[in-house]
């Protein structure tokens, strides 16, 4: 017999969006919410309403932004002349998180995958270009994911530039850091080779 | 740098609250229910919502309710002599999953706990009680947990209805089914043996 209220089970069953819950972990949220949380529980709600209803795209880099132009892109600080193009505004919050990179970006939120219907359109690629030449951008770093998608799509955009004085960059591809090689796959252990540097012993 | 708009980051510390859920956990579920999945996510919070403002404690077996008495004790189908006694509205959950039980239920929302200043009114003992007595119960199932703030709690219970027709039972703790015995606990073995009942070969 269910042994929710409705009230309960309707959560329990909007609790199923989230990625990877099934309806035990639903179940379990549901209940911390509502009982043993309740003020994290209507903290949760209101937060989540006022992010769906007011949040929407940076018209400069489509990276999800409460304002029309986003706090990177208002950010004098950043280096102005480098573009980081990646595939969602996950991989923004990753390489933020890295703190390796202090220029702007650009969110394509996808890759070119004509089976799906997603050409360079979809992907505001033009945006993107228009903003290179307006905004006089000297370097596009291609943050795309090693999918072959995220592949063709960092060949897609260097071939665009091609004719220009803009430098396209692909962010490196080998080894994780602190990986040992035992554990690493076959494909990204063919990759580190083929890209191997001269040691610089300075 | 905070890669995230400042509804976003809002969000992102909302679902902190949620059982098990770090900052890296969080950020990925706020991006999905922002961007990939907005009307779940507009789903979510009119639920959380609603759950939060308007469930409240069934009067009679203070599980979790959306009315004044739940659908567990308003169901004439349900077994009226026996009482389950549970810590918590999850337990609740649990048992009906299990299909096993078709009685009422009565949730104490805690355990006996003196250091923490739980004592048997904070658990609704003579509320309970004085049901077994209006409602002509004849067999209390004590369900807390094997803890022994868990175990006291059922001692005490039974005490209770020492004097009286009432049977109290506790449920039988041993070798989950289709466990194996190499990977049980020890005190669950030993308890298990102790619990050892005789085989009826029918």
């Amino acid at each position: 017999m269910e042994p929710f209220s409705p009230r309960m089970a309707r959560l329990v069953r909007a609790l199923q969006a989230l990625p990877g819950v099934g309806s035990k972990t639903a179940s379990r949220i549901a209940l911390h919410l509502v009982h043993k949380d309740r003020s994290g529980g209507e903290a949760l709600a209101d937060a989540l309403h006022d992010a769906v209803a007011n949040t929407t795209v940076c018209k400069k880099c489509r990276n999800i932004s409460d304002v029309e132009v986003c706090g990177l892109c208002a950010n004098e600080k950043r280096d102005a002349k480098q573009l980081c193009v990646v595939e969602t505004p996950a991989d923004v919050v990753a390489i933020e998180r890295s703190g390796g990179y202090s220029g702007r970006y650009f969110v394509l939120h996808g890759h070119l995958s004509p089976i799906d219907g997603v050409g360079p359109s979809e992907l505001g690629v033009e945006v993107m270009s228009a903003r290179v030449k307006t905004e006089g951008i000297s370097e596009v770093i291609v943050a795309t994911s090693t999918t072959a998608e995220g592949e063709a799509t960092a060949i897609y955009i260097s071939d665009m530039f091609e004719e220009s004085d803009v430098v396209v960059s692909r962010i490196a591809h080998g080894v994780p850091v602190g990986g040992e090689l035992e554990y690493v796959d076959m494909s990204t252990i063919s990759h580190a080779l083929r890209g191997r540097k001269p040691i610089d012993s300075g």
